[in-house]
């Protein structure tokens, strides 16, 4: 998407390769909305580093930097040893899959890009094969998000003031986003809307990166506390809910996302508002029976206790002179925090999966699994 | 309550008077939960500062201190003349009103404290009747937490999970609290539970003052996110919600309290987990027809942009050397706020009011109103 910096407008991808210099390029996410800059990293190593230390979130977004990760590890390698060559890509298979071990995506990508590769005769034809792939994996995370867009298009009418909840957008994946689809979309299509983008205690992605995103692309839009979403609601002043999701549960139709969204979808039920989740579908899960063999994740404390910003000066609205950014604690120093990261919505709240293929109910989508399932991506 | 500061314990009430001195004697709410300060206010323009600048919240906190402060200008005169007195008097009373205007109580407050003190035939006698006014509505206040404690009491079952909201505490009252009041008398009869402070953003007094005061007292407790509540409920880890109020609409149940509260009862209600409200008969209003007739306060931008707290080394968990309260910028700063900071619950997701008089139906308050409506306190 376009990024406006002092005047200047460009495009950018969350996760970019530059064949060039052998370099995967990242939007450094950890210092976003505050500073706009990008990685670098130079070998795979690094690349994995970057994935760990957080400098790219978000599971489509990880999964592309580790497919690039894993062609930069093989352009890098010297030599015509096909033997040496397979040796040096387990090395850096293992070592890009490890960098966040849970997630699924990555795993998928780095298998993608691996017997892509393993299908060429010389080094050299498999190092080739290894960015096609990589190329190819990015470029089609590109195009679901462009075919949620499309599809949850419809969805959005002139006027309407709509919530999000956490980041599910461009930042997360390459380009586009899932949930921020359907609006980047309608604001092409020249439709006027509102978007609440509810904070995300305890790391805030809603204020700080889906705001961020919003303001770039010139989309009318206000943060508010996790706590106003039930009075907006009341005040009938939300009619479409969008969120994205990290794991749909696709035999019952549950959706595991960021906490609170449990939250929202139960505010959205009780006040009839439609309440939408979009997903590419490598996010649908075909294994599981049911949500509750996924143990939720429980996260330091550090981030419920306190909260990370830049020093600022709320009188002049600006940072501080050589503002710094800090952790401060905004808890009791004396107590502890429970800190789940996310939570599981039920079916019967969800209105719709806006899919690459489509809108689905939540309990259709184990129906139509011999289309959406894998192997019909 | 107690308040135990590196080993020593002592007994306060967030709001005292100093007779000797004539002197309000304040905890300084805004250094909480970082630093534990008295504040002493030399006369009633001091006094009405610091209710303006918060270093006293919570209404029945403000309305004690400012009979203490009218009993304080009363006592601060010198003459006999009864003229000059009812002069100085009206200015007093006008000058700790206005410090915080949209709130009933202390203008109630005040009204005791002018009548009480109107009935002296000399300006000693005034003088006399005024602070013990003050001395009569601080303790009557005292009074009303405990027999919301001793009402709320059988509410509490060893074992149980209890979330609040805000803080209700004894900070915001004199002593002892509303939506704690039950808590504390439950402690205090040897039952075991444990409270979760949902952190209530956006200025966080469930994380900073509940979770202080439950700390001083010994209370098993942790804070979570806002967003954190729901997901608690669907693991059935909460079995009882109680939270105060700032306004029941006595004719309806309804239940105007910090914003959050109303999902918080949506969530409830949904899990089939009691919701009470904990008042004092001055939150009761019986003149409004609906909630509908409240304006909500839309508050500074700020709170939800960012996030005030002292700066904080995670690692050894404890504020970096020479640690300042600073205000850090989470949120874009390109982008908005919407900031409401109160909402209303209605009545039919609200299972008891907790009153001095015992425990109601919301519905229930209007038909007893002969014995609890106004005159009967």
């Amino acid at each position: 998407m376009n990024v406006t910096i002092a005047g200047h407008t460009r495009y950018y991808r969350s996760v970019a390769f530059d064949a060039r210099k052998n370099e995967v390029v990242l939007i450094d996410q950890r210092l976003l909305p505050h500073r706009f800059k990008l990685l670098r990293t130079r070998d795979y190593r690094q690349t994995a580093a970057a994935i760990r230390d957080m400098a790219v979130r978000g599971a489509p977004a990880i999964a592309a930097t580790a497919a690039y990760g894993l062609a930069q590890a093989a352009r890098a390698f010297r030599g015509t040893s096909l033997s040496r060559f397979e040796a040096h890509m387990a090395r850096a298979f293992d070592t890009l899959r490890s960098a966040r071990p849970t997630a699924v995506d990555p795993l998928n990508a780095l298998t993608e890009v691996m017997r892509a590769s393993d299908a060429g005769h010389t080094v050299a034809e498999r190092q080739a094969l290894a960015l096609a792939a990589a190329e190819e994996f990015a470029q089609k995370s590109v195009e679901d998000c462009r075919a949620i867009g499309r599809h949850g298009l419809p969805l959005i009418q002139d006027g309407m003031r709509i919530l999000t909840h956490c980041n599910a957008g461009w930042l997360a994946c390459v380009d586009i986003g899932t949930a921020t689809a359907p609006l980047y979309a309608a604001h092409a299509a020249g439709i006027r809307f509102h978007v609440y983008c509810s904070e995300t205690r305890p790391r805030c992605q809603g204020a700080s990166l889906t705001a961020w995103e919003l303001a770039h692309q010139g989309i009318s839009h206000q943060v508010i506390a996790d706590n106003a979403a039930g009075y907006l609601m009341q005040q009938g002043a939300i009619d479409l809910v969008i969120v994205g999701s990290d794991r749909v549960i696709a035999r019952t139709g549950e959706v595991t996302n960021k906490i609170g969204t449990y939250t929202k979808a139960v505010l959205a039920n009780r006040h009839r508002i439609p309440f939408y989740v979009a997903v590419p579908l490598s996010t649908l899960d075909w294994e599981l029976e049911s949500a509750r063999q996924i143990t939720i994740e429980q996260r330091d404390e550090a981030e419920v206790l306190g909260a990370w910003g830049i020093e600022w000066d709320p009188v002049r609205a600006r940072p501080k002179r050589g503002a710094r950014h800090v952790y401060v604690r905004v808890a009791n120093p004396a107590s502890t925090a429970l800190n789940p990261a996310f939570d599981v919505t039920p079916p019967e709240l969800v209105t719709g999966i806006i899919t690459p293929r489509g809108i689905f109910r939540p309990t259709e989508l184990w129906q139509r699994r011999s289309e959406l399932g894998p192997g019909h991506e």
